[in-house]
């Protein structure tokens, strides 16, 4: 059904399917224009709860806790894709709105799938197979000696996520692995220049609005820094943004989606995709005039989009837990180092290798943007740069 | 006793009294750096408890309810002024934490209070006059033939406020607003040239930043708009930071002061003061590298001020109600009519000359940002600029 934005009608509830640190930013972003947000929690303690009022408990993989939930709200929509995909079309057939649709969370809750939905949107992907025994495993290394093996599903931050060189450590590794009992995407270990992502937020009509693309690092598969803008060069941030869209297209994704590149020869080659908001884009909560976080539930609302313009370069730079270290215990020293410095803690326990915040930082300077982010996530206790998972 | 910002050690949970859209925004402030909130509200209908899941139900002019409250927190601050300022002294005396003090309190809720401590404090005052009985306002009529008579308590956004003309008015209006049992302030009706605002946030141990000042304006004392710079020239805006820093520490401010003056003849005096964020610094939320609300926190936690620049000139119009025109059935026109407009619905019912809203437009040109607010609001449904509360 079309939308005239002239005529005068009230905001839908937004139903959240997860309340972890997404959960968290979007019900910072829908405080402003007043939109009115409800969460799935898979626990009490999940880091939503702890600053919104209004929650479900269930597992997003019971397609009971889904269907009860999506009866409570006007729309649904997700923080994650550990879900009950089957559910989610039974839900639309009994006329619920979900948005995203299924048809976009299968692509990206499978990584087989979002391999073969972007190769059928016409976009460049990175060599890849799928392997479904050990044997698929070892015959993939005998072409890449140095390979990645990722669990299909359920992988996130990293996890789910081998590096492996030589045939006797890929056995070794898919040995252990296929226990969980899914298959795997196998593919070489690249020589990439750099790592991009662009975030397009796309409204029920197709109205997109697109995020100026970032350069990203990350280690072990975790997302560790943001710039912005890329500085890779005008011909890689067009190939991003046209690609972008063209996911958002290919995918009828209502909300974000989020599309990571490897950069190899100047060419970009489509990494991973999520939709939903993505760590590649919360920099733009300080940064953009409109963040991320807004601009899903404006999507998901049908309401018109917001300006997605960089205000100024930035770089945003993860707290990753180490060891038993309390980000919230070193909160003053972190201010008194760097009055301008924006710290989002997500109220999570300390846990090795978490995310547990994010620190953005503005500055005309980029280089300088990130070296004072990184000075204070040391100081609030999350992992060095460098250091490793 | 002094914080040594380099020991580790979590925040304190914060207690806010009061829990209407000031609560709100302080609520969106505390997410980022992850701060723990109370709010102690009147109503279960308060438009920070739709957003916000944790607050006791009782009157701030309760003794016992606010005891009680304290004793839930770590140190205990105000969103509004309307409290039991007794009850404040007896919490102090049993050992509660308040940020302000009683002392800045008191000074804020009595406007004849108000103005002997600004007095004191060595700043300049408009010609003001307390009136206990008709006849005393006669008397001041007979030499201010246009004035001003404002209730000294309980006042707030232009209510409590009455602009009266000679001495047959001023003696009908003294006599009905007296039966409210408080003495009126009585101050000439002055012909300033602007009025302008400046914030000062201030910690314990007297570190304060302080915010650039702005150019107010205001229809029968209600605030309709704020641009940031006040444009007002240095010497203005050098007068309004030097006052506001007085001020702070006149008052020992811990937390916010909001100082608001008139401009006669190119010099400033003290007109009105708020110890709690304030309607002239909202536009911060999108204009600050920190806003007001989270320096509130910080200050009222011990923690190292932020950053308090403007990032880009900036208007802020409120939005305010236009007979029984709801905002939120607007906000799709209002968004697309302009996407870099910043909306801020408070969740508050529609009702004639209640503030439910504001808009912030940063532009780089600041008389367009307010042109740009201003249509935004428009088509929000509040009262159009130019027409009277």
């Amino acid at each position: 059904v079309p939308v005239d934005d002239n005529v005068p009608a009230p905001p839908p509830t937004i139903g959240v399917v997860g309340a972890g640190q997404l959960g968290r930013m979007l019900h910072q972003a829908a405080i402003g224009p007043g939109l009115r947000l409800r969460f799935l929690a898979a626990s009490a303690g999940d880091c939503t709860v702890a600053v919104h009022p209004d929650h479900d408990l269930g597992s997003a993989l019971d397609a009971a806790a889904l269907t009860a939930f999506a009866g409570t709200v006007d729309v649904v929509t997700f923080e994650h894709e550990v879900i009950d995909l089957e559910a989610l079309d039974r839900l639309v057939a009994a006329g619920a709105v979900l948005r995203p649709g299924p048809q976009a969370m299968r692509a990206v809750a499978d990584k087989l799938d979002m391999r073969a939905a972007v190769a059928a949107a016409g976009l460049p992907i990175p060599p890849w197979r799928r392997a479904d025994t050990v044997v698929d495993v070892v015959e993939a290394l005998a072409d890449w000696p140095d390979a990645v093996l990722k669990l299909s599903r359920g992988g996130y931050d990293g996890r789910g996520v081998f590096m492996v060189s030589g045939v006797d450590e890929a056995r070794a590794v898919a040995g252990e692995v296929f226990s969980a009992g899914t298959p795997l995407l196998v593919e070489p270990r690249l020589a990439f220049e750099a790592e991009a992502a662009v975030i397009v937020a796309r409204r029920p009509g197709g109205e997109t609005v697109v995020y100026d693309p970032v350069a990203t690092t990350q280690v072990d598969g975790q997302c560790r820094q943001v710039v912005a803008p890329s500085g890779l060069g005008d011909a890689i941030d067009e190939q991003a943004r046209s690609m972008g869209q063209a996911v958002a297209e290919a995918l009828d994704v209502v909300g974000l989606v989020a599309v990571e590149f490897f950069v190899v020869d100047g060419e970009l080659s489509v990494n991973e995709l999520a939709v939903r908001p993505h760590n590649t884009g919360h920099h733009g909560i300080d940064a953009c005039v409109t963040s991320q976080f807004e601009n899903h539930l404006r999507a998901v609302a049908d309401l018109p989009l917001g300006d997605p313009r960089l205000r100024s370069p930035a770089a945003m730079v993860n707290v990753i837990g180490d060891g038993d270290v309390d980000p919230r215990d070193r909160l003053a020293a972190a201010m008194a180092l760097d009055s301008g410095a924006r710290i989002h803690l997500y109220g999570k326990g300390p846990r090795h290798d978490r995310k547990l915040g994010h620190v953005t930082v503005c500055d005309i300077d980029v280089e300088r943007a990130a070296e004072r982010a990184w000075r204070v996530v040391a100081a609030l206790g999350g992992q060095k740069a460098g250091s490793g998972a």
